[in-house]
């Protein structure tokens, strides 16, 4: 048994109530959103990305719409200076989308960092240091005093440095670990850095609240961005940013509370990327808006492709859960969601209403790429009458009546059960015709003529155990003569209970489909079809269907 | 561009302000846990389980602590039939152990549920009819009396099917698309539920208030669910439960607001397997609380194993960044965070402290069955040198001046950079011979006497490009007069600024292993390490190996 005990709470609540974001319901605007891809994300991969993989990632999110790209931590490492060197040299960044660079609140790091970014056009010089209890304590071993000295000399440099370069370079500060710091303080600490920043309209300072470590549930991040927002020094000239990760697997969350509580800017990854259990993905807090009818800014309309550029270039997989984006999120294989999403889809089509409310499929997956037939519904041994109907309607043309259904989804339920596997509509369409179509043996029926005088006459030339019959019966119509004719030969006792037939519009041949249902004294129905040129003919093999069914 | 105005909110907010739930921080203590891996789970698998897959996963779900399990829909398929007679004629439950089956409130449905439950000793029966706005007005094209008819006449059955069985069966009703549904309504058809079956303190009812689609917030659920809790008939004798998917990314924080909100009871899986994007991950559930100090009351200590058993069994993959679980989640690569874990282990060490808080580490991966050495601290060309030195520390008991940490980080580094891969252990060890130990080029010692009057007095024979050398020089101690004897006979210009020597602990032989470092005038620092059985042999190595490093 593990030992809870030796754990504790590690966050510190504001020191007054800040719950004035929990009256607002959702996002209703699109932050400023800031990728972290080739920073964060890179940092956090076994291989890290070569330069060509971060040039093309970098193209990538460009046309995703960033308009701000934390491109490195030119300091760390030779690949990361190259890059934005490249990005600056072969002038690959748009005017209109800024680079982010991080730097720790280190003299030499800071210098290098700034002999990476000359020439550039928009920059964000991002500055950090950690705050955080533990951090004070076990890493730097210095007191609170030290620590915001740290991080005001950072910034005084950053000024310096910018006015020598005669650059406008705007400026990020973090208190990193902020999630383990102590509001008041990090609220400290960041006005300090203001204040030597004194940042305007004109160039507004950008202050990031990190969950380096997640540690609190969302509600309480709320609180705490909604505490340092209230209290923060020229607050109109600043830009609070978020920058959640996922060890509570709330990354989602925190970042929607933290937008609820005032904050403006949101860095995050593709699919969630980034150290340990990732960043916050950005992918479903812009799809989360989207599907709320809120335009999130960002254009995941070629999600497949985005996913395998994601892939491609880092190495990992997408997970098939992934909201928005992975393999499996459209899917449906249980019976009753498949008739629901064909009954919505339906809907649709009847009455097309405003707004898109399918039920099981939270947004349509055709905006992102995806399409109904290979990605919604699916057929195994969960599935039902509504999946399988809907599939051979979509891929086939096929019609049945819902009794009919029924049965098929029964028939197709079962094979995928006892094979174990998953069917595919080809695998579907050959249960169709195995269990339910064109059925000639026991009976077997050779000619069959009509006389119409009053009523139908017909006189039907049948087979059973190599015995041949002819008989002649009458009926309201032809069908109807037809199985009168065959309970005479052979004393069937059944009713006829359905009968539809429709042309086959899918595939080559102009055929139609007629369908049978009979019922026997023991109120149990059974099904046959047939396709042929002549809906008399198929009607009649329909029906011969049906009772071989019938007596097997 | 997508078009976001095709969607809007689909949710509705209770007619009353419900936030109690958000005075309160964190979730205290445990839920009722009930598992879904074998039916919602199972369901939502490309192939579904086989029947003895199921009976294994049912035995590790009871490993690990679970007491009520959902094994299955016995009326959807004939393989969840026979695993739950498999499950009952094996006499595999254990006494504390509840099975529960769902149930579509149809009669054939629950009629067939009932057959499949005869002989068990606990059971929960589940039923659930859809309540949603959106299914009402396409799926079923039912009045609001009319689905609650469904709801009432579904409870009834179970009480009369329980009655005839002289069972105690316990009862669940979920109104199925909840957070689809007016919240107001909702209760409706709850409270007429509970009313058919007047639940006591000996037979408590189960009200489930699934989160079928994620179409909201989750401070927006927790409302809904705090509205219900508050207004719910014999609420006293009757527990609600969560059962939060995961569409919007935030089905653990549906759960943990769900429970504050006032719910007694999770329905989810392991590692968020479930329809589309998966059921609320219980895993990350339980261990969110484990990482605050409360006891989750499931035991994850073989997490490893539990991993291996969910891929084997469901074909799923778990996430590299699944919380707690994924192969990434206590990896750190970036220097900085190496550098903290180091120093944050390192603190425990000297203060043994009550609570564990390691900076970048929520919790002690050995908790969960995993190791420090092949999972923490992993080297890439991010890393520096708090994780270059920990890894040749642990690994090797090399044990370096803080400076020269620094040197060795930048080595390994470029080494990761310039390859475009990880180093394993054995490598970076690697980097540090060739780098730091030995090295006896150009400038090479053949022979070295001492004497020992006042101060050493030392004899040493050199050779450098062929040529041989026999210099005589004084030293306070033998390497500064080795020292001395190098700059006589070459006119090497240094300071000798550190020298540190400590026995080597692992590995087979009892050497010493000495670091020495020297600055060049221009203020560069360079080093040198040795190892040999004699120390002093070890340290004249170390300074050569520095001399060399310098020339070069």
């Amino acid at each position: 048994m593990m030992n809870y005990k030796k754990y504790t709470r590690q966050y510190f609540m504001p020191p007054e109530r800040c719950m004035d974001w929990a009256d607002k319901e959702y996002v209703d605007h699109a932050p400023v959103w800031c990728s972290v891809d080739l920073r964060d994300g890179n940092q956090a991969l076994v291989v890290p990305m070569t330069l060509q993989q971060k040039l093309d990632f970098f193209q990538m999110l460009v046309k995703i719409g960033f308009k701000e790209i934390e491109v490195g931590f030119p300091a760390a490492s030779e690949t990361e200076y190259e890059f934005l060197r490249a990005l600056i040299e072969q002038n690959l960044i748009p005017d209109d989308v800024t680079v982010q660079v991080l730097t720790q609140a280190r003299e030499h790091i800071i210098r290098k960092t700034f002999e990476a970014l000359k020439g550039v056009k928009n920059a964000i010089v991002h500055v950090y240091n950690s705050t955080s209890l533990s951090q004070r304590e076990q890493v730097f071993r210095k007191s609170k005093e030290e620590i915001l000295k740290i991080a005001v000399e950072g910034a005084k440099l950053l000024q310096q440095l910018t006015d020598e370069a005669g650059a406008d370079y705007r400026f990020e500060y973090s208190p990193e670990s902020f999630t383990g710091t102590e509001p008041e303080y990090a609220l400290e600490v960041c006005n300090a850095v203001l204040d030597v920043w004194k940042p305007t309209a004109d160039r507004k300072a950008i202050i990031n609240l990190p969950v380096t470590v997640q540690h609190s549930m969302p509600h309480v991040y709320a609180q705490q961005i909604e505490y340092v927002s209230k209290h923060l020094k020229y607050r109109e000239n600043v830009l609070v940013s978020l920058h959640p990760h996922n060890d509570r697997g709330c990354g989602v969350a925190d970042t929607e509370m933290g937008l609820l509580a005032g904050a403006d800017r949101v860095e995050g990854t593709l699919f969630g990327n980034g150290e340990r259990t990732g960043n916050v993905d950005i992918v479903t807090v812009a799809m989360n808006m989207y599907a709320q009818g809120v335009d999130p800014e960002l254009d995941f309309s070629n999600m497949t492709e985005i996913c395998d550029g994601y892939e491609h270039y880092t190495g990992m997989k997408v997970n098939e859960r992934n909201p928005y984006s992975g393999a499996l999120v459209f899917a449906a294989f249980s019976g009753s969601h498949q008739d629901a999403i064909a009954k919505g889809m339906k809907w649709i089509e009847e009455k097309h209403p405003d707004h898109w409310t399918v039920p099981y499929l939270p947004i349509d997956p055709t905006d992102v790429g995806r399409s109904y037939d290979a990605d919604v519904i699916r057929i195994n041994s969960q599935s039902g009458k509504g999946g399988v109907g809907y599939i051979l309607e979509r891929n086939y043309g096929i019609e049945m009546p819902p009794k009919m259904r029924e049965a098929m989804g029964y028939a197709a339920k079962a094979v995928s059960d006892e094979q174990n596997k998953e069917l595919q509509p080809a695998e579907i369409y050959q249960v169709f015709e195995e269990k339910f179509v064109g059925i000639t043996e026991p009976y077997h029926i050779t000619e069959v003529h009509f006389k119409q005088v009053n009523g139908i006459t017909t006189e039907v030339t049948t087979t059973y155990k190599g015995e041949k019959k002819v008989t002649t019966a009458n009926g309201n119509g032809r069908l109807d003569a037809v199985s009168n004719a065959l309970k005479k030969a052979y004393g069937f006792d059944y009713k006829l209970v359905t009968y539809q037939e429709h042309a086959l519009t899918k595939g080559t041949s102009s055929s139609a489909i007629a369908y049978v249902g009979i019922q026997t004294p023991n109120g149990k129905l059974h099904w046959g079809a047939a396709i042929d040129p002549d809906i008399i003919r198929a009607s009649i093999d329909a029906l011969l269907t049906a009772i071989n069914h019938s007596v097997k």
